[in-house]
């Protein structure tokens, strides 16, 4: 029986899920789970396919027929950094499940700082009925950095939402909805906005792009009472010293982070300590492994039919 | 001088925030703001508007010359109740802003219950990194309701969040985008709702709408691990000793209220002990007494060039 070219599947996502995902997909070829920890070297140096989320660190020096690289999430900086990455196609994972969840992620973590959801939260621990003053979202300017599909989509949510919104990227977006800058226009841009969203991928431009000069060019005197960071691009994006002076100094009045320089963050991380810091584990758009392996599948199939692949990252931009 | 008819204003709302809006109000007729409490009963008496949110009881007996009467609110049950309410018509505050404060609040409360903010939150106070199993909004049904201005521009924007939508109202209401029930379908809308928003006027047949009985009937093996009541509308359409059975004996999952039987809910209300319950000082929509003062000079200003006024209450109906 000749097998189709076999799968690696190496991602750091909860184990059972994966394997309950794999059931259904992939017929016909071999899938080589290395959360199983049963791969022959030879399988695994015959495999032609890789499905990775942050990678065993001699993986590719191991899997050395590769013909594509699928990454496991929107992000592809965990797989960049690793020796031996083949020079084969580098494939994103970008579905609608990831976006949606993004933009509800970002959309929830707007209105909870326009709605002054954890001064409402403190009073009620203390049982107390209090209405407080509210700004209007279309008083609020939210700056969305970072305008791929996921920037894109929660800017279109937001502005729907009833938020004033302004997107930044590397290279200018024209986008007719909103008034868009790039690297030239980065002060306006900051300037103009009361809520930053991160959403960049993380390459050398943008590490440690987030840090204490950037908060201080934010709109210091907003509806909020003070500028809001929120973060569900790359930890290695912000300087987390530098958010932690922020809020003490009141530069920043609150922040929603979802990555971290070091994750899971460390248990004696400052950042957990503050009421107006909304902190999830890297949870904002978790990759649903089921519409990963679809998407996967897909895109094996197209390759093998020679039609050129999707989402394939272009590795002088990083992303 | 022949000034235009004079205006009562008896709002309790923020008593420096009225005196502000009317400022720049109501130029050429006098106001009388029963919050500076130095009206003569002659004056009263004489004023043909009143503009009311939460009036004194005595109000219409001492104001006896009313040609209109304006609702500081959406809902006109505070007023309809009150002795002495003349024949005159009775105009809600219909504006974008109240809309569009609503549907922040409840789409915010919608995906905070969908994100399983509560439980987030508690693990970040433990400082614990734990990634939640999560399921997508379009995995879940949301029933609005009430499908006046306030509830469809609340289902919209679910549905562009991703949600699925159903809606119900009391008399059917077809709406391209959304399957909709009335009384003969209520059973059934439940059935499907695993998170339910209440955004009903408040009415003989809706005071006690939400009591055991009703939330019995919704979707009890849905996504969430329970359902999940919401209330933007009136107080008295909510049984709270029957919200709290159903919380303790998982009924309900969570809640989020902004409105109660009795406001300021009291400090031994065992509501606000709830990690699952997100409770807010009536603020969901919190008029904004610019925007109320506009539409209601607006108003007068058809009144007295002989057009209709709009947004009447139909007293038959009581809303």
């Amino acid at each position: 029986m000749s097998l189709k070219p076999s799968v690696i599947v190496d991602l750091k996502m909860n184990p059972e899920s994966v394997r309950d995902a794999l059931q259904t997909v992939f017929h016909g070829r071999e899938v080589i789970n290395l959360a199983d920890d049963t791969a022959t070297p030879h399988a695994v140096s015959d495999a032609a396919y890789a499905v990775v989320w942050k990678p065993s660190a001699d993986l590719f020096q191991r899997a050395t027929g590769l013909k594509v690289v699928f990454s496991g999430g929107a992000g592809v900086d965990h797989v960049l950094k690793l020796p031996g990455l083949p020079d084969a196609p580098l494939v994103r994972f970008v579905d609608p499940t990831l976006t949606t969840r993004m933009s509800e992620w970002v959309v929830m973590q707007c209105l909870m700082h326009l709605r002054q959801h954890a001064t409402y939260q403190a009073q009620a621990r203390q049982r107390e009925w209090n209405e407080r003053a509210q700004p209007e979202a279309r008083e609020v300017t939210v700056g969305v950095m970072g305008l791929g599909v996921l920037g894109q989509d929660a800017a279109r949510k937001l502005q729907i939402m009833g938020f004033k919104v302004i997107g930044w990227s590397r290279t200018r977006k024209s986008i007719d909805t909103m008034d868009t800058y790039d690297q030239s226009g980065l002060d306006v841009f900051l300037a103009r906005t009361d809520i930053l969203v991160g959403l960049l991928p993380l390459t050398a431009e943008t590490t440690d792009i987030f840090d204490g000069s950037l908060f201080a060019k934010l709109n210091q005197s907003g509806p909020l009472g003070g500028p809001v960071f929120i973060n569900g691009g790359r930890g290695g994006s912000q300087v987390e010293r530098d958010i932690v002076s922020a809020l003490d100094n009141g530069t920043l009045k609150g922040a929603s982070l979802d990555v971290f320089e070091q994750e899971p963050l460390p248990r004696d991380s400052v950042l957990w300590g503050y009421d107006q810091v909304y902190i999830t584990p890297h949870a904002a758009a978790a990759s649903d492994v089921h519409a990963l392996f679809r998407h996967v599948s897909r895109q094996i199939d197209r390759f093998e039919n020679g039609l050129p692949l999707e989402h394939v990252v272009d590795r002088n931009n990083g992303y």
